[in-house]
């Protein structure tokens, strides 16, 4: 047993990555588990849009946003079709960050790119764990008891069946639709050419600094604050205007 | 005067009910004016598109989330078609959590299946009352005065003419459709028959434990993670393919 | 240098005033940076959907909501369409509240209001910069210096080129519309006559107390709660009905 060792690096904030929308009551259950159990401990909504029952789509998001925490955050994430059902349920630390979720790939992306990673399956049964709400009933406890400086509750995993070997290293997709009609994608602007463009359809579309760059009406993939390539239009909505919603395929052109 | 005695459940959270909806100012300046005049106390919002300007459908949702949150939590309810009209402002006690609101039928089943309850009708009056937003100058100060232990303000209610006898005690309607397209009724699954049917305009729909037990695509009802029968479609909207929304009704089958 | 006398006025609470939108991780970022360089301080979304790209109007609902706040709140305000650009970027105190935000006219109606009011130019740059999210970069770490009891980390700015002394003292235009279609325009009440008449494309819209006082169905406008001319519509949507949407035009009629 070493899992006390991975206490050292203390969780002081908690973020929500989910796909359950702001409204209704799931993120507020949630949040009033994280208070009960944790209290004091902040608690972030990052998104509660994620990519609705994609775990896929969601995971290239996930990598790009919750790097930007600092170790010490534990990111409650809740992607999960497949809740009542076999998949596992999932404790991740990744460079001094923490994961908890169920194990459908939502992590995979995150652990691919950790300079170093442990995994845990979760052992925890809360006293009653509804079918279909594995956030509050199961994740939340979780995240809380990280958050007031338990050891992971659960047994280290060796067993790979949650990974995901055969998805790219970058997603050429959509993964995010923004309020703005901005759709960022799951390709990192850092690994592509410095002059590189993107294709929707065979329609090509050129690198931009940002917004005020661009002539307004102009389609224009930039790279976004947090380094995803990103296709906006200025004072425009790239996503009505060029078609685009999670899952459309885009194209690297050489 | 018993009221003191009502404090024995000291407020330590509260929670938001609404159909405010989360976009615009209204929760906010609720949550400013909890912040300023109980400071510290955890504010959680459950709903804040509980059905608009129906407490009728309303109450029975209300009544189904409020009974998960321990004793001891405020619930600032504001689901208020009236606002500026003749109907009451209350205060209940049921069970040990406190509820705040218009006394329009909001609180009937709440109250109607508590063990023990109690009323006061609201006579505090702040300095300043909008006629369109009791929400941030009435209930919201009264639900910070509970979290810092003040007594009721107001006095002991005797008067039923904001009671409804007359609302059954489950409502065969439904009462709230979710992020995900799923539509929860207002009845509870736990008095219905273990393997009854429900029905919408003639068609029957089967009882199912959770998604992951049904094909894609077919549509089931099973007890949501609060107790309600909730109609759902494994990977689709039950409520575009089904044409569901709010005020929908439905037959229990025999 | 006088700027350490600015900070009379404690720094309590910060609002949020944006164009983000709930959903996606903008909000959830900021937070996350005040939240970490100003632990403690509560943090209210007043806005996330202020006129999205349009300063203008914004300035005009932003003035009107700001001032329900007692003084030391910080409002941390985005509606950035320039952002990356030229636009400056400005800490304002007025009348006791901080402000933050892009120089873009966002601030016009606050200053042109308030019995007094000073003016920054933001010095502090932070480590990295992004071009597109200076609200998460740059704003929000200077809201959590004044909310921890720092001087404006700025110096005092003479320039008036983002002033818009073209605009008019109120605005005769819808400046929001909320969840329940109410349309909100930026003409305070307070200025208009007791028994001013507001028309929209020629049809005259009576006065009236509030919602209560109406027949469902008809159409009147009332002080809101900001003490805006806002037109409603009993029980109805009147952005549907009237063909309401921000930036559409009102008349005042004599």
């Amino acid at each position: 047993m070493r899992q006390n060792k991975a206490t050292v690096s203390k969780v002081d904030v908690i973020a929500l990555f989910t796909d359950f929308g702001l409204h209704g009551p799931y993120t507020g259950q949630m949040k009033a588990v994280l208070h009960a159990m944790a209290p004091g401990v902040p608690v972030i909504d990052l998104f509660a849009d994620a990519p609705a029952g994609n775990p896929r789509a969601a995971a290239y998001l996930l990598a790009a946003y919750a790097v930007w925490f600092p170790a010490g955050t534990a990111l409650l994430c809740v992607v999960d079709p497949g809740v009542g059902g076999a998949r596992p349920a999932l404790i991740v630390e990744a460079d001094g960050r923490w994961y908890v979720g169920p194990g459908n790939g939502l992590f995979e992306l995150v652990e691919r790119r950790a300079r170093a990673s442990r995994r845990w399956d979760i052992e925890f049964r809360p006293e009653r764990l509804s079918a279909s709400f594995h956030g509050r009933d199961l994740f939340a406890p979780v995240a809380a008891k990280l958050a007031r400086g338990d050891a992971p509750p659960g047994r280290q995993r060796n067993d790979a069946s949650d990974r995901r070997p055969g998805w790219p290293d970058d997603l050429a997709e959509i993964v995010y639709v923004d309020h703005y009609g901005n759709a960022m994608s799951g390709l990192r602007a850092a690994v592509l050419p410095a002059n590189a463009r993107l294709a929707l359809a065979g329609r090509p579309i050129e690198r931009a600094r940002t917004f005020s760059d661009q002539p307004p009406g102009t389609a224009f993939w930039y790279e976004n604050s947090n380094g995803l390539a990103e296709i906006a239009i200025n004072q425009g909505r790239a996503d009505q205007v060029l078609g685009l919603a999670v899952g459309t395929p885009l194209e690297v052109l050489p």
